[in-house]
């Protein structure tokens, strides 16, 4: 078991059967992720394919002194690994010109893991650093197109996510949150570039990006064009008036393919490319070939789970890269790379010295896995619990206020 | 020449190069009416292909028994000659149920022909005859995403579209007009709609019914399901509340296939099947094989033609199913069939008995070439003196009173 290594898999719903497959390669998009290799997913090799840039030393040293903050440790410890034209977004910020923050998610759950908070945390840091507008696209039509849901249903879900995010602490007067369902027709701004976009991208095209096949819905074939649309400020006539700004988008690698076809798209409709920072997968609990689901309550950890919960399930279902006996792995040495409980402390410990130090004691055999078990535990536990604390005085119209469509505190219009 | 047959081409743009092309039969998809025949369109084998009924004398017998109004000559001629389930429609009145109207035009440039005007015509004898709501969706985006057009243009072409359509006849009080880039952005119904039938047609189905190809873009891949989306009344939750009304459609027999996909769609979706009435081709000035075009001044009258422009287009192009000289004439007699003056005098001239005896007058020879076309122009010249005299009291805020999502005077709400 110890030796098996970790592979990935994103919570997806893989009910599309169409994915693209490449020979010898990962499979990575929007429905689906997963290794066919035992080393998991290569990061390396999929920053080569997609034909993005890798988050080295120098962008970061950039970014810190560009913007005189300390770098996050999740861009730090390279989970966010790969950008497009960061370099640009950075020179923006240099010379004082305007640019806004998108993020997303496709609400298909009402409860979210840890892993979803990832990009919203991210996201969350880049508004306080910039101080930049953020828009945040819920796709309720998406997941209601590809899950066996109601439209009732999915907009119900995006509205309970929305809770969840706005938790991660987001300033309204920065801030608009907004669902398909509901906002689409509430913009015929965000319509009319939806309908540009579509008319830029052929069958032909979204098949070789999205896998998309003959027998897929209309409503998936289009949807492309949904996703992208947020990329272009146009889309957002009430923050941003008639400017054209550009945007930087924080997100997993699997969401990519959406914004390759915007870039591809966004210079003939005469609008900026959108940059990008793309995180890495967080690991299910179980690691190996295991998909991350939030409809299997052992296999990922609930933004509402008790203490309780949190610590029976990682000290029951967190894979171990420990030996099978205590004197083994005092001889040998825990393996961090695969232990879940490691990877998942690189996420949420902030202290660098301390992980440093943790690090070093498993890989020698110093910490047991019980008490690495322990240390995530602690960790984890007051982070949820802060962010439930939060999440209860999210109140419905606090909701209805982020989402509704307004000026926000820049001054564009 | 004088045998040779019109074979009536609808304005169409074909920029659209995958058009289903079915061995040995017409052509009739909305993007492309051709007959491969001589003798033209064959409406009887397009009723059997589409799987359509034809209008017999059974059902205007009834129509005119259960409405207590003769039927309107567009019906009595056979130009409208096929419909779905019109006899349901009738049960509904008699039995005193609320059902609606649903017709519409893609915007393609801003002077409409006469052909135009036919659906509006019976539309608006229906409203009045029926005494229902009335919805026209003028396709904007259709046109944006078939032709070398921005979206401004194809928005305002529907801008300058809707004028002539109000200058019809249509009651305010029973009338919402609507262009997709506006409206689409303010009925978030809408777009549930157009998604929930997006998630029932695969590529697949479009690809048979419309002739789409891998080439084409993904707005048209998707267009069907805005054109579907105003055949169920919950897309207009202002006019109807929350009933489930089903609706009847009079359309040109080319937009039929948008419609068999409703059709198909709707019992899925809990709606009621939208019933139709479809209307023949209205032919071009010059006849056989030749494409009426609203950009070849020389093809069609136009709405805005001046009473000289009428006379000089219709004396110099329309063609003629009289005989080479006058002596010939006169002795063999001319051929109503293919003759575009009497054609056009089928749509346009009320009466019966008039239209009897020309038909007996030129067929005889009695009635020569000339005086057939002065017929034809004494009858449209004061027809679209008419209606520019209505479309110059059209003004932009009437035109946006029309287009205002409102509650009508029905209390569906």
């Amino acid at each position: 078991m110890a030796n098996e290594i970790v592979t990935a898999i994103k919570h997806v719903d893989i009910n599309n059967s169409n994915v693209n497959c490449e020979d010898e390669s990962d499979v990575v998009n929007p429905w689906n992720v997963v290794s066919k290799s035992e080393t998991g997913i290569d990061y390396d090799k999929l920053i080569k394919r997609f034909g993005s840039s890798k988050i080295d030393d120098e962008l970061l040293d950039r970014f810190e002194k560009v913007t005189g903050h300390p770098v996050h440790h999740l861009l730090r410890r390279g989970i966010f690994f790969s950008h497009r034209d960061m370099h640009q977004i950075l020179t923006m910020y240099e010379q004082g010109k305007p640019f806004y923050l998108y993020t997303g998610r496709g609400p298909s759950s009402s409860s979210m893991h840890v892993g979803h908070l990832i990009p919203f945390i991210i996201t969350k840091w880049l508004q306080d650093v910039f101080d930049v507008p953020l828009v945040i696209q819920l796709t309720d039509d998406e997941k209601f197109l590809w899950k066996d849901l109601q439209v009732d249903e999915a907009n119900q879900l995006a509205f309970e996510n929305a809770k969840d995010i706005i938790a991660c602490g987001f300033d309204i007067e920065k801030t608009f949150i907004f669902c398909d369902f509901d906002f689409i027709g509430q913009c015929p701004d965000f319509y009319r570039n939806m309908i540009k976009i579509g008319k830029c991208v052929t069958y032909n095209q979204v098949k070789g990006i999205f896998g998309f096949g003959d027998s897929d819905v209309i409503g998936k074939i289009s949807f492309p064009a949904v996703q992208a649309a947020p990329s272009f400020s146009s889309s957002f006539p009430f923050i941003f008036g008639k400017a054209n700004l550009p945007c930087l988008i924080p997100c997993a690698i699997d969401q990519d393919p959406y914004f390759r076809m915007t870039r591809d798209v966004a210079p003939r409709l005469g609008y900026h490319k959108p940059a990008l920072l793309h995180s890495s997968f967080f690991p299910a609990l179980q690691g190996a070939q295991t998909k991350m689901s939030a409809s299997d309550s052992n296999t990922s950890i609930f933004l509402t789970d008790t203490p309780k919960q949190i610590k029976n399930k990682i000290n029951k279902h967190a894979f171990s890269g420990g030996q099978a006996t205590i004197e083994e792995h005092r001889e040998k040495g825990g393996n961090c790379e695969v232990d879940i409980s490691y990877q998942y402390l690189r996420f949420f410990l902030e202290d660098d010295e301390e992980l440093k130090q943790i690090e070093k004691n498993y890989s020698s055999g110093e910490l047991l896995t019980g008490e690495l078990k322990k240390k995530l535990i602690s960790v984890l536990q007051p982070i949820i619990a802060a962010h439930q604390e939060c999440r209860a005085k999210v109140t419905d119209q606090i909701v209805r206020d982020f989402m509704t469509p307004r000026k926000l505190k820049y001054g564009y219009c």
